[in-house]
């Protein structure tokens, strides 16, 4: 059984500094978006962990390995350099979204999103990481270069791929309670419980039959999301040399 | 009648690098696209333009403004300060979908991409900008924090957001010929060809109906993206305020 | 005659805001302050511009090219990234070291850098670029590898550049008025009004007199700091094919 | 008996890299070298070490609390995100000077700094970090605003700062073996061995008679960097509050 440690990262009260006094340049806070996702993804990554950008003024990671210590400092950092200041609650589940959905509540039992007084929020849980806690499925398209990319413009390619994530990101929170994240390219990474071969299977056959997307998935466990998403990718390799469509890593299991 | 100047920017036979010799760190791969990306939204964002990430390793931008001099000095700047290089193609229609393909095909004319020997491509028109060159809508979803982030954990505000968003991008595209992008929170901008009020409730009215979601739109003209841009902000503050659904900005037209 | 336009960047209130409420942790203010430098450097580079991080708090930039759009749109895009503002004054002399003093001029004249009330000053005189108005010397130590980074310990390699620098600086601003920033490695580049082939060898003579250091100087000229610059640095790789001590690029002069 | 960790950081090769095939822009140079930096600064920072830009090609890092697996990690990380890669020597000695030469040794023995083959060299010795280990002392400049930044222009209060900094830095690595570096401002950061308040005071008196500015200095004790430097700095505020010359963090020895 997995045990997956998510943190939910709230910018506090930042639709309206975006306004304040004035709309700001879209293209300054796009900046500053992405590049507070780039400095969490390496302060998380470098500890093992994965972060994704979500919708970047609220953010998802994968924390296992981190503990409240990490979270404090982090916080802190942020604080320090950027113009605005990060909420973070953080809970444990099997099931991801349960997870997820405890972390949320650490935050929102603060207070609204938009509260001007509610500021760095800190709550909840951390586990010592153990082996297989967490399992990672990374998913990408068949053949996106040859089918898409350059073939299309860039936006109809964008599109296809588009389609096919929201397709899988609903399928798999429905079917199985997992978080699934575009991360570029033709890629999605999903934080997942255990699942089968058939369920992978039926996932794939759900995108392809919903989007017209076919998608191949290589699937890791670990004690942290880096070590579950190395496999991963390893297994997706294997994937694609043998034009098989999942493939579990090893067995580390 | 608009003249959006698209330019459609790919990072070189990315999709192998981020595998060979063996698969790299996914946070690594994220801090990389993220802060790619943050620097050429400052780049093109400093001279006015709009930087969209789309898929990370293939990029949109609205570069209305910028000449081959600029693009150049973009793509050289890039070379110097990342370990992986940037073709660029541009060009100029007043449909914005059709911009973006002549874009695209100056960069697909010249290899795939993941062609090893196709480096730093740099192909195009470019058009100094005029009034009313470049059509702006920007739109949000009604209350998102009361109805969704206060409420729901953050991945199922998420799905509602991105389910939305896909389902507008399609819309837009296949109408009209515009090009929407997911800018984060519950934000999306469209470069639009002139449309009506009719035509953008039409939009918000297809989104409800096949998302259940509801949304708002301010539209701007300008010369430039950013002109543009901050007028539909602006617009958007007034349905903010006024409670209506489409606004266009004063008589910029 | 040079007309080097002078740019002082003073960080408002920034030592209190280190301290207060408390000292805030060295590495996020050394990350603040590094990053802040690369955006300015960024910024001001692909305007033909050259930044110098002097005391990281206060900076020094050759703006020639910039005008007073530019310096007001550089001072929002902090003011929107960043958890502080920038005052920045501006002005332009034949001796670098007389337009700085007007730049700084424009700047104290608001009030102390520690005076909590003044923000964002924006003042001075900008001049369209013309051929000929900025000369730069790019200076190095002539085998500073094999002298000194592959037989001393790190810091002792780095005493020996620092007292070299501490020294030009000190001469160059007292005989010429030049200023002179070190830019990394053995590298020292000088702000400079026309100067002979004769005090370039003085100025060399010097150093080696007073810290026992060697250095070669490339000298160019154009309209812009990085067109000086560029040919500066292609002189002094002149110097290196030839073994000479000065040289001056082409006859762009 | 203090017993920092030294780590010396190259890049590999750089001075060659940034002439071929010819000179790069000099603002790409410096930034990449300043978020280079930064990225060091936030990955040792946020393990409580140390890190100075000193050369930035050559930097140098105290590091107690990272033990071989994070230099490991580092070394990936830059590797997999910049044009270019960079060797960690580490070595542990009561004197700093002689453990920046051990971890220099490691470097320098598997070649040269602009040896083509010579890539991201890893090695030397670790210590688990122990009450005491590190001292930092925090020294900076009287008064700094009101004697300098408000009265003179920012070159000539640079070249204060920097006379006062280039005596200090040697004075303290001849007579203690120390290693000073200038962090901003008016401020020097130095990793120490024990030293009596007599000797801090000695060392203050001849950067008043050798470069006639006056310093003041807070000393700070603990099982890692950030511990001693947060207590140095507290320290260094009641010197500013008790007018005071020199301070040791309270009984942390």
């Amino acid at each position: 059984m997995t045990r997956p440690q998510l943190t939910h990262i709230q910018i506090d009260n930042y639709g309206p500094w975006t306004v304040e006094p004035e709309p700001r340049r879209e293209m300054d806070l796009q900046t500053l978006q992405s590049r507070l996702f780039a400095d969490i993804a390496q302060f998380v990554g470098s500890r093992d962990g994965y972060a994704f950008f979500t919708r970047f003024d609220n953010m998802v990671a994968v924390t296992n390995g981190l503990d409240r210590t990490d979270h404090e400092l982090l916080q802190e950092s942020i604080g320090n350099r950027y113009p605005i200041s990060v909420s973070l609650g953080t809970a444990v589940d099997p099931v991801p979204i349960e997870a997820l959905e405890g972390a949320t509540e650490r935050v929102q039992a603060a207070g609204s999103a938009q509260d001007r007084a509610r500021r760095e929020v800190l709550g909840g849980e951390y586990r010592p990481p153990e082996a297989g806690d967490v399992s990672i499925a990374h998913f990408d398209v068949n053949d996106a270069t040859g089918k898409y990319t350059d073939r299309l413009n860039e936006f109809d390619s964008f599109i296809r791929i588009e389609q096919a994530y929201a397709s899988l990101m609903r399928y798999m929170r429905e079917a199985h309670g997992a978080l699934s994240f575009f991360v570029g390219g033709d890629n999605v990474i999903s934080v997942v419980p255990e699942m089968t071969e058939a369920e992978y299977l039926e996932a794939i056959e759900h995108v392809s039959d919903d989007a017209g997307v076919e998608l191949k998935v290589g699937v890791g466990f670990g004690p942290t999301p880096h070590d579950a998403g190395i496999d991963a990718k390893h297994a997706l390799e294997d994937c694609r040399y043998d034009g098989t469509r999942v493939e579990f890593a090893g067995d580390e299991h």
